[in-house]
């Protein structure tokens, strides 16, 4: 009954099966969404700034507009006063230009008028409702230049980019009220597993709740995928095999948990086998998710990962995410490599590469990862407040506190 | 026409202004919503175990069920052949007790039959249908005891904390459908400036698209807040006195953008006069976004923001955040404070505080703040990428680059 790997088994490390996924074509839609509803969106176009912001020169100041030449031999002793022309409130055009003699009462923000080419702080000036004096010259333009904060033809935003508040907010500042984003790619989720229960049924001995759908669509919905519940499906080959092929014609991957080992009910590399999916990699030298399988059907991916929640989730987050942004159009697909100190001693051995479960420490400046207490594969608990992992190499011994560890942040 | 201001001006520091504003009661309401949906929400009850977890022991690998002693003496010499009982797969329950003699076939995750005090992985036996050969004794119990990931009674989530995607499959673990969390406060945004465009309006000289709600709301949003939008308001007091009036009647706090300055259009002291609003502070030393104001009416805070982006958004993020993290129900209010190391020199002294944007780097273990290039008070593009905001205490001169520095995470 035992199944046979049939593989050569060339991938075997986390890199190789990394590359392997990356290797593969993507191919996500687009669809235009109206701009305040794209934050943490992919956007699907360079966004390349259309207009000057600001279109035309604008004070920096409430103050007084004038010509720096009229004011320049200004001193406490020399006080020299102009005309007022008129108030311009920000969003108004002045109706004067600034004459030699004269200037013009401006609000922050408003359109310099013509004439005028600096900006004097009301704080320095005593003004009156028709004149105002000046006993110093201008001090410094105070003139916001066009296109100060954006040039016309500026990339603003590049495809592939996490839209961000500045983000939106550039894109309205150019009048935008509309932009295309990769759409949501649909990722089923799978579990399998006769011990399964579904949270409101009744518990009973041998059976447990179902967690892995929760935790890993928990990872998805906050990155910006879309995944699907496809509910839990026992241990029956036939049952597997038909949600696995609804799931990949209704989504754009298929993730599922457990029955990837090679145990009698261990069923996700017969039911490749059977729909015709070319295995990519299956068991990889790494622990805890090492036992996992890829496979491509139909340009589609299946990931099948280890029943154990901790198990499962770091499969997907260090194999599986990679190739998972580049499904969301990101063109930043691996997430964020650094090196990290390690808080406390890590007093085993790691004959083979280790994965850790941690929580970043910022003290006086130097990240540190702390390891969490339970690193059980089985663990949920482990990946609570869990926000890096560590990644102890292949041949390490026990490793003192202080040591730099190659870390990724989740 | 000059708006005195008539504060004591009691609170001037960031710090101050903080603290004045964290003083004030909160009382967010709370809602019952599906435990799936929950993620980023921020829990108003303890979750407690009700259940351990596994509530059985359990098997860690697919092997023999067995009795230790029975095989204590197994040496490549001295084989010792027990009889099969049955298979229990995971999820169900052995039907016989092991006895001197006898092991049973155990999947992954099935409860331990009772007599049993171990599993033998499959590679370390040989097998048949029928009988089960070991030629060494047993090498660990591999067996998950009861509540190895959760013991009955732990808290597993605290009132207050935000839901991670691990917390939600705890409670799954726990067969929780539904669980208690704050509702989002609702902050509404009003956009104050007569030369404010909406997107899709047509850009004439002198006006600008409004891009503040769309920055303020981009944070609001990825950080569980509600935003509602009031548009825009011209430079009219009656106009903005009335909309202010029914923003406070509909939401949990009021945000405004713009005439929170000096100038003679900078209604909104005036405002929070008329409508008998108590002033907690009027400008702050600080820059940028120090010109702002806090008020509280019925309760309810108006956070008067400058009407420049960088300034308001600086403003929101250092002064306002942690109250209205409070708003939210969060337990830990105050964001993620540290120190970063400066990666490049800042060459301007600062007599006031000065707070400055940039980009988390980490190099070789350390956290640097690369400072944004663009650090003027209007500009949205000087928000793009930032995630980090450094405060530079009043007094400082020029600054080496790795100096060490206070960093905020936004």
């Amino acid at each position: 009954m035992k199944t046979e790997n049939k593989l050569e088994n060339r991938i075997h490390t986390v890199q190789e099966a990394c590359e392997a996924l990356m290797a593969l074509e993507v191919n996500p839609g687009t669809e235009r969404i109206p701009v305040e509803e794209a934050c943490k969106r992919i956007l699907a176009e360079d966004v390349t700034a259309q207009i000057a912001v600001p279109s035309f020169e604008k004070s920096a100041f409430d103050g007084y507009a004038v010509r720096r030449e009229d004011i320049e031999e200004a001193s406490p002793e020399n006080r020299i006063t102009l005309k007022v022309l008129e108030t311009i409130a920000a969003g108004s055009v002045g109706r004067y230009s600034v004459t030699p003699g004269t200037a013009s009462r401006i609000m922050t923000g408003a359109a310099i008028p013509d004439g005028a080419d600096a900006v004097v702080k009301y704080e320095e000036t005593e003004f009156s409702e028709t004149e105002v004096t000046f006993s110093q010259p201008a001090k410094a333009p105070n003139i916001v230049a066009i296109g100060e904060d954006v040039k016309k033809g500026t990339c603003l935003s590049k495809q592939g980019k996490v839209i961000s508040a500045a983000d939106i907010a550039m894109m309205a500042g150019q009048g935008m009220e509309q932009v295309t984003v990769y759409k949501k790619p649909e990722i089923a989720v799978i579990s399998t597993g006769s011990e399964l229960l579904t949270p409101g049924q009744e518990l009973v001995k041998g059976k447990i709740y179902n967690t892995n759908p929760y935790l890993l669509s928990g990872y998805m919905v906050a990155n910006g995928m879309k995944p699907q519940k496809y509910g839990i499906v026992k241990d029956d080959i036939d049952a597997l095999k038909s949600c696995v092929e609804e799931a990949l014609a209704q989504s754009d991957m298929v993730i599922t948990t457990g029955g990837v080992s090679v145990g009698d009910f261990d069923y996700i590399p017969r039911v490749m086998e059977q729909i015709g999916a070319r295995i990519l990699f299956h068991r990889l030298a790494f622990k805890p998710g090492g036992a996992m399988l890829a496979a491509v059907k139909d340009g589609k991916v299946i990931l099948g990962l280890s029943g154990n929640p901790g198990a499962a989730v770091v499969g997907m987050l260090r194999v599986g995410w990679p190739y998972m942004k580049k499904l969301c159009g990101m063109s930043e697909f691996c997430f964020a490599e650094a090196e990290a100190f390690l808080k406390d001693p890590y007093m085993r051995k790691s004959p083979g590469t280790r994965i850790l479960r941690g929580k970043a420490q910022i003290i006086e400046g130097k990240l540190f990862f702390q390891l969490i207490d339970n690193q059980r594969n089985g663990a949920v608990s482990s990946m609570a407040d869990c926000n890096l992992l560590a990644e102890i190499p292949a041949g390490s011994s026990e490793l003192q506190a202080g040591t730099k560890v190659k870390v990724y942040f989740i």
